[in-house]
C-alpha cells in the first residue's frame, strides 16, 4: 500500500472537548475527518449529519470522528468562536470540532491547504497508521462510507499475527510509525 | 374580520435591499414575513426554502416576501452584518431581510416582541389593507400556505364592488389606512 | 373565459365509494381529478400523497378528490379490482376511485383517451361550472397546488352578484349548464 | 460463532434470472436477502431502493442481492407473476426475484415461514458459510447496512490461514458445509 501519510493538524483552537486533539493521539483508531464551513449548504444538510451518524453508529474505541472548520471564505462572518460555538449547539454536533489555523499570506486556512482540499465538505478517512485512504469532495452516500469504515476496522496490520490489533505499542511511544 | 393590525417594523438595517422597507410601502400587496435566526436549523431547512419558493411563484406585485432577522439567542454570534450577508449569499436567499432592532433591556429584539413570537421561525401573513391574517410558530406545510395566500389575494375589499382590487387610492396618500 | 367543459368519465367500477360518482354529481365543487396507474413510481411517490394532503386539508362540501385508475400499460398486472383494492388499502387512499373503462380496439382506457392524457400521473382542476382549468402530466409543487384550488374556490360566478355561490339552483335541476 | 444456518429457500418461480438460484450456487458469497410484497410501501419506498444500492455498490462476485416476494396478505392481488413482472420493470429492479411458495394450509408462505418472519420488508445477511447474520424486520439504515455487508466481506474463514478467501474447494464439491 502507498497511502500518503496525513498531514499533522494544525488548529487554531478546539470546541466540544477538554484537550487538543493530534493524529497521534488517535493512533490505533480508524479517523473520519470532516472539513466544513458552517456556512455551507452542503455541509449542514449532508456531511454533518452523516458524520453525528458515523458517531453514533462506530465506538469511539474504533473510529474518531473529528470535525475541522476550514474557513475560506466569509472569513468576518465565520470567524469567532462564539459563532461557531453556537452553531455546533443548535445543530447538536458533539463531536471535536478543530478550527483550521489561518494562513500567514493565502486564503485557505493551514491543515486545508496541507491536505489538497478542494473545498467543503471535504470528507477523509484515515487508517489506524495514520494512512489517508478516502479523500472526497462533496457529497459521499451513506451505504458507501459505513462499508468503507468497515474495511479500514478490519485491515490486520502486516506485522502482526494476531486476531487482535495491538496498537498500544507502537503508538504509545513513538507516535504512529512511519 | 376583526383580524389585529400589524405593528410596524424596527429594523436595524436591511439586507437585499437598496431602501428601507415598511409596511406601508407594501400597502396593497400580500405580505409573507418570515422571521428567522440564521442558526436556527429548522429556518434553514425549512421556513428560508419555502419563502423562496413563494417569492418565486407569485408576481411581486401581488406578494411581497420580506425576511426577518430576530436574534433572541446567541448575539454575539448571530450579531454581526457579514455573517448575515454571507449566510444570504450562500443559500441564495434574494429576498429583502431586516435586521431586527435589539430592545434596549430585554431579551427579544424589538419587532419581535411587539408581534408576540414565540421563536423562530414564525411564518406572518398579512392582507393588502394590513392586517394580520396568520401567524404561526414553526414549520407549515406548502399546500396550506399556497392555498391561504390565494384566499388574501382573490379578497375583495369590503368597500369596493368593482372587480379589480384598487389599492392605489387608500394607500398612495394616507399609507395603509388604520 | 374559454376553457374547455371536462368530458364525462367513463368507469368500470368504483372503489372507496357506495355510489357511483358523475361530473354532475359534483357540480358546484371544484375537483381534483388524480389519473394513476398502481404500478407507476411517480403516483405512489408523489401524486397519490399529494392528493391525500388535498383531500385532508380542504372541506369535502368545497373540493372533490377523485382517483382514476387509468391502466395503460401492464393491463394484466395491474387489471383486476383487487390488485387496486389491496393497493388502495395499504397506502391508506380514501377517496374515491374510478377504473377507467377499457377501450374496444385501443391501448388507452376511455376517459383518459377522451381527456387527451399523456401519461400517469395526470393532475386535473375542474372548476364548479364543470370547466378544465388545469390539465398537468407529472409532478407538480404543492404550493402551486395549494394556491390553484384556492383561486378557484374564490372565483364568483359571473352571473351572481351575491357574496355566496348558489350552484343548487343551476345544479340539482340540468347538471352542470354548459 | 453460533450464528444459525439458513434455512433452503422454496421458490415458486423465478424473475430477472434465467437459472433458479439457490443458497448453495451462492455459497462463497455474502448474501443480502430482501424479502418484500409490492403492495407494501415501506418495501417499495426503501427497502427495495436501498438494496439496489447494495447491487450497485457491490460486485457481484462479493455480494449477492436477492428479492424474495413473500406474500402473506392480498395474496389474490399480488398473487399473478404478472404483476410482480410489472412492478419490477416499474420500478427498475434487476436483481433476482424469486416468488415464495405459497404453503398447503397456511398463510404464510414457506421461507417466509421457515426462516420466522414478522412481516415485510425483512434483509437478512447471509455469510459466505451460509449462516444468518443479520436478520432485521423493518427499516435500517444504510450507513449500517454497508458497514455489517463489508464486515463479513472482511471475515477470514476459521480454518485458512491465507490472505485471501480460498471458498472454491469447499463449495464446489459439496455445497455450503454444514
Amino acid at each position: 500500500m502507498n497511502a500518503k501519510r496525513a498531514e499533522p493538524w494544525e488548529v487554531r483552537e478546539w470546541l466540544n472537548t477538554e484537550h487538543s486533539i493530534s493524529l497521534e493521539s488517535l493512533c490505533g483508531k480508524v479517523i473520519l475527518l470532516e472539513a466544513f464551513q458552517m456556512l455551507c449548504p452542503g455541509c449542514v444538510a449532508h456531511a454533518l449529519p452523516q458524520a453525528m451518524r458515523v458517531r453514533n453508529l462506530f465506538s469511539p474505541d474504533d473510529v474518531a470522528v473529528i470535525g475541522l472548520h476550514t474557513v475560506f471564505e466569509h472569513h468576518e462572518a465565520q470567524g469567532p468562536r462564539a459563532a461557531l460555538e453556537a452553531f455546533l449547539h443548535e445543530y447538536r454536533i458533539s463531536f471535536p470540532v478543530g478550527i483550521d489555523a489561518p494562513s500567514a499570506n493565502g486564503r485557505l486556512p493551514k491543515t486545508m491547504a496541507a491536505y489538497g482540499m478542494q473545498g467543503t465538505p471535504t470528507t477523509i478517512l484515515i487508517d489506524p497508521e495514520g494512512h489517508i485512504r478516502k479523500h472526497k469532495f462533496g457529497r459521499e452516500e451513506d451505504l458507501v462510507l459505513g462499508a468503507e469504515i468497515m474495511a479500514l476496522l478490519r485491515e490486520k496490520p502486516a506485522v502482526m499475527g494476531s486476531e487482535g490489533r495491538d496498537t498500544s505499542e507502537r503508538c504509545t511511544d513513538e507516535g504512529c510509525p512511519v
